[in-house]
């Protein structure tokens, strides 16, 4: 299975794109940012994170898109602006006749990590150890991402030998 | 000029296509509201009201779709469903190639009703006259829908002129 794991942002959306194999290894196919200019009108920055994402699922062909779960966010504003893209790659991705996997912030640090209480950094090593990366991937924005397609994977995994 | 305003919610989206006539008067073309089924995933609801708007933009060839600016609703919960909306409305509207023009509830009241502290019922009562209509639109959504299409006509003719 292919995830594609989204972090959406106004300025900044990252996106992991990871492929389980039948051993369970899990392969890094691509990951990245769509990043927007703040100089340009709004509707085409969302434009822009549609084409961007509509682009990648045409060339991986991920059978999911997985997101975090809305979460309330302490800047309101920022929390909003977020929301609005997040509502752009659900769009998206329904477009393109995929699933959406929510998950919550504290089900992706558990699945990556272990530990729900992980920081950001302990998280972003865990995802460069699993996927056999060699740094830490970067921006955390794309290092979120396929922390999400990660947390998607495993538990996928998990329901089909029914551990869950 | 054609105008679509939209109300963008999650369970309800409120439309409502106004054109303005070269001696100023207005005309309403329709309005309505795309209801989608909270028990369908919330991927399909997204796509309903995209699909909603854009059946709306190819029937009546709109110029220009108007919003209400993003505001802070006192309930988080319900201000980041409609944000979510929002985003796929400006979105859908981008991928039309229209323009969007966002006014904040202030200017909607003040352009409606001549007034901005008036209330929702004063509102809907200025739409009807306004429009020539022989009741108040319902439900209210589509009313509030006619009102940000009303008001964005009345902007762009004020700009027009050089009255503002």
């Amino acid at each position: 299975m292919i995830a594609l794991g989204v972090d959406p942002g106004t300025a900044t959306t990252g996106y992991g794109i990871v492929k389980d194999s039948p051993d369970g290894r899990l392969k890094k196919i691509c990951y990245g940012v769509i990043r927007t200019d703040p100089k340009t009108p709004y509707s085409l920055r969302l434009k822009k994170i549609h084409e961007g994402i509509t682009d990648l699922i045409n060339q991986y062909n991920p059978e999911v898109v997985a997101i975090e779960q809305l979460f309330f966010n302490k800047n309101i504003k920022t929390a909003l602006s977020v929301a609005q893209s997040r509502g752009v790659v659900i769009l998206t991705a329904a477009l393109a006749d995929l699933d959406i996997a929510e998950y919550t912030p504290l089900q992706v640090k558990e699945a990556v990590h272990g530990y729900g209480r992980a920081d950001k950094v302990q998280v972003q090593h865990m995802v460069k150890v699993l996927l056999g990366l060699e740094e830490i991937p970067k921006p955390d924005d794309a290092a979120d991402a396929l922390a999400i397609a990660i947390c998607h994977l495993h538990s996928y995994r998990m329901r089909k030998f029914n551990v869950l």
